[in-house]
């Protein structure tokens, strides 16, 4: 766990909905008075946590020159864990355990983030890797959205994502980016290896960098007008694509 | 296409963003002034639609008697289709279609029927049925986030949802219902035959009237801790399951 602090009735909202125990600190702009931040205010009180009143400029500089709305709080989260627990833990894989990593590259739609989470916990992923760059945290949208998966999955943060690739693929596991333009679909290809799946930021698909690492390019079939699909409703299929090939290899 | 009354700050900023040609007229609170408002005034007058200034109280009759927050549009959107016309449709399926419909039970959540509209497109869906109570029609977010398939997949809106799932089985098309709790998972189903797909409401699941009518019930596996995926996620696994079943059938 770690101590954020958070900004925005959103975000606030979002925290007092999901793990309002583990708010531990609020402030507020004293010359404010709108509902929502009322309403607000009156939630943390009926917690116990009585908001300091601040003047805006305070608040500025707690929220870091972001928007605030009036509104900051402290509060713990699920952490995300670093390059050297990521080696660590795919070195230590036990011999039953065929990996199965989550890599998303640049997300940044806290929707989709915490809905990728909640998929990689219902298909037994070990671990998800995002960027710390241009990318989204855990923060109480994610953990929201995640129902729990934020909780129970660990993320891994790096900060040179082909450099990852790269030492993965050193360590056996095979590298499966998702690219929509590829004529392979995921059906042809071999998900019962050890590997990660590569997932590209909403819109924009694989950076090349990151897809000159993958070792396999797979696409979902697209039968209709649409080009794409929603970046967690991929991910999921393509998620539950090993499992189901793992399931009948299994047998 | 239909005209409907659309109120709400975010409804109006997504008809905004998603059709900006549809919106044919526009109402404002001539006693408001708050900057979300002040800018979707500013967006409309660009558009060339000049917002009638009216009262607060022709403003709640206008949103029948919703939370407006200060503005009412009216705006072009795909309409819902109707019972008899879902009829006709699956009476003249021709002899090479194998019917694959998409039911979502009381599905609430505009984000998820959006999302579920975009993978009935790329799946080949030939329509989604709908409920008409306790459920979320076409709006502007469900457009925005369908990213165009709300244009390209014909929605049906019935009344009396068993019934028309009955009406369904007497037509040949098998009812496969979405039941978490339930042992049979979908690799086990046989998902090649003309069917309807049956998903019900976010943290609900199936009603008791509509489980009743399913000939089978399916679930995918969950190795993790989370109980459920997100409703969008599911129905994107398990159309791609009909899919890929489809694709092996047919060679």
């Amino acid at each position: 766990m770690k101590s954020s602090k958070l900004f925005g009735l959103h975000s606030v909202q979002a925290a007092l909905d999901y793990s309002p125990k583990k708010i531990h600190k609020a402030w507020v702009d004293s010359s404010r008075q709108d509902k929502r931040l009322t309403q607000a205010v009156e939630d943390l009180l009926a917690l116990g946590i009585e908001p300091e009143k601040v003047d805006r400029k305070k608040l500025d500089r707690l929220a870091d020159g972001s928007n605030h709305q009036g509104i900051v709080i402290e509060v713990e989260m699920p952490g995300e864990l670093s390059e050297s627990e990521l080696k660590t833990a795919v070195e230590n894989l036990s011999e039953t355990q065929t990996a199965l990593f989550l890599v998303l590259d640049n997300v940044q739609d806290p929707h989709n983030f915490g809905a990728c989470l909640r998929t990689a916990d219902a298909t037994g992923v070990q671990g998800v890797i995002i960027t710390k760059d241009n990318a989204t945290g855990i923060t109480p949208t994610v953990c929201k959205v995640a129902s729990g998966a934020a909780e129970t999955v660990p993320v891994y943060q790096v900060t040179n994502l082909a450099r990852t690739l790269r030492w993965l693929k050193g360590e056996g596991l095979w590298i499966m980016g998702a690219a929509g333009e590829t004529a392979q679909t995921v059906y042809s290809a071999d998900f019962t290896v050890p590997m990660a799946l590569v997932i590209g930021a909403e819109g924009k698909g694989l950076r090349r960098l990151t897809k000159e690492q993958c070792d396999v390019l797979v696409s979902l079939p697209m039968l209709g007008q649409v080009e794409s699909l929603n970046l967690s409703v991929a991910t999921g299929v393509l998620l539950y694509e090993a499992v189901r090939q793992r399931s009948l290899a299994a047998k």
